[in-house]
């Protein structure tokens, strides 16, 4: 491996669920896409995907694995329809695989045994940028990990690397597509505990994230355009204060650190304003978003197939698709690989 | 007037905004729509509206306004071009009109006497239904009258016609364009309220109402699927309770009432899978949504052109435009009547 050449890190995410057959289908629909990709995780569960989307598809021509040890033996080039995989797991058997759909612990610890090493591959500097595949919350606390999700587990990883504590390392969700950015100042946590965490220092630390996150892609100061909280953002504290005592003390801080953004505005028509089309680019390069599903019915609402999730804060790079393990489908080689390989190209842009 | 025809009132709305202006560019572009509707408010007003419109268009055509005192005057056929208005304020003078644009305590009087007249005439049967002009929260407020918005005057119109309590006259709100129908839980009070309002009893009396009317206006069992309030519908527990404790209950009982309801689902993909293309049916006919945004953030994601309002629960039939005053754009002759006359024509429909 050249001193030059750092891969992207896919990671498999739960082998019970989708992730698997959709990295294979991305092999064998987008070589031009996976070239330079390495997929972290379960030689078995890996092997496994690909049978089954040879035999969902099967006059598509036949995928080749490639097992894998360690990271320098990735060759630079792969040739067309291999999958490079690097084992990061404890071998076991194939008879042993996490059946399809199933809650698994085992599958909860490989998922983030993969995670784990490529976070670390990337705070090294020996990948450019982690895509990752679905994992299950519920199989990861099975499996005894002490981190609900994807992004806290990289959050941790992160703090470790820079020898801080872990609320020195804030990070935010950011959901992309081809119309609309937005990111959420929390994630998963009720909507009471989302109202809770609405605070001065909460806004600001979102609006900091996104402003050097979107400055550092793109190299222009982006607009943030940010929601209110309660309906019409509040009406003049009529429906609510937040905005008032909150939200509006946060921009005045952002503004007078540089920043550039503007509202609280009504929930119901911000996303509407954001919105990009082929006609008419939208008002803001990004909406904040108070809490998750404020963000998340609007990218969503047009179809998952190409919402990409991003981890701002984090000194690496990370994308993932914007949907689950999808356990009814997996096993089935029907999953689209759609949104995985949006992520895909978003993390090629960002790792420049 | 004979004693089958029922003219359709069409009420100004806050005459600061765009309401008038909306409503001469429907009799101005939709003839064939605006045929036997009545515009309810104050003459002086209308003949500004209906200046400021040929101002803007100076090549089409000049309405001409036919003045009311008492609907038994409307002409069963008007002739085109022409707006019948009912003068329901006192008079006043040109010179005192409301500026536009500007919150104005006589404006707010003007729309609230306007639509208290128009909902007595529909509950007395003499007009078959009300699209109502968007009016201003706070001229309404500045008017000293003791409703905050449209629904709750004519929730206590109804009540006080039917000689009930205000509480036993519970209406909802649906919001519906074309690939979508949402009811609220909760309209026009501050998120945290709006958790507090999540109860089995209001969950099970939007159903009620939604069942009743979609079940009136189309003659069949509608599918409703209902949102959660937490993210992921609380995952079992894991973001919030609510779904578990509230949700679920007022589901089984209403199942036991013999609803078709499905859910809790997640909110963030819950209206995505509601939507009706051209290209696919919907999985629902209307989706329940817990609070204001959760609902009105995908209804106006694609624009708020097509977006009608429609009052559930009343002895009326109550439909409006999607929008607001547009107080910035008032008095310019620019604002789409899109809107309204979506709300006109859903109106039609509804009053059979």
């Amino acid at each position: 491996m050249s001193a030059a050449f750092k891969p992207i890190a896919l990671t498999m995410g739960d082998v019970a669920g989708i992730g698997p057959e959709i990295i294979a289908k991305s092999f064998l629909e987008a070589a031009d896409q996976t070239a330079g990709c390495v997929v972290v995780g379960n030689v078995l569960a890996m092997q496994r995907a690909i049978q089954v989307v040879h035999d969902a598809y099967p006059s598509e021509p036949q995928l080749t694995l490639l097992p894998l040890t360690q990271l320098q033996d990735l060759p630079r080039e792969v040739p067309a329809l291999t999958v490079p995989v690097l084992q990061v797991s404890p071998d076991g058997s194939a008879a042993a695989l996490p059946a399809w759909g199933r809650v698994s612990g085992l599958a909860g610890q490989w998922a983030a045994d993969a995670v784990t090493w490529s976070a670390h591959a990337a705070l090294r500097g020996d990948v450019s940028a982690i895509v990752t595949a679905p994992l299950h919350k519920e199989a990861l606390s099975a499996a005894g990990v002490p981190f609900p999700g994807h992004t806290e587990l990289l959050q941790a990883c992160a703090a470790m690397h820079a020898r801080v504590a872990v609320a020195d390392m804030p990070v935010r969700m950011m959901l992309a597509n081809d119309e609309l950015r937005t990111v959420l100042v929390s994630i998963h946590v009720s909507l009471r505990a989302a109202i809770e965490a609405v605070t001065v220092e909460n806004i600001l630390q979102t609006l900091r994230i996104t402003h050097q996150a979107q400055l550092r892609a793109t190299g222009q100061v982006p607009h943030m355009g940010v929601a209110g909280l309660n309906p019409h953002a509040g009406e003049g504290g009529l429906l609510g204060r937040e905005e008032l005592d909150i939200i509006i003390p946060a921009l005045q801080q952002a503004r007078a650190e540089g920043m550039w953004v503007s509202g609280p505005f009504a929930p119901d028509t911000v996303f509407m304003r954001a919105r990009s089309t082929p006609d008419q680019r939208g008002e803001f390069d990004v909406v904040i978003a108070m809490y998750h599903d404020q963000g998340l019915i609007p990218v969503k609402y047009l179809g998952v197939d190409e919402g990409v999730n991003v981890t701002l804060g984090l000194p690496l790079v990370r994308t993932s698709p914007d949907h689950g393990t999808a356990f009814d489908l997996a096993g089935t080689g029907k999953a689209s690989p759609a949104s995985f390989l949006a992520a895909l190209a978003l993390a090629r842009k960002l790792a420049g």
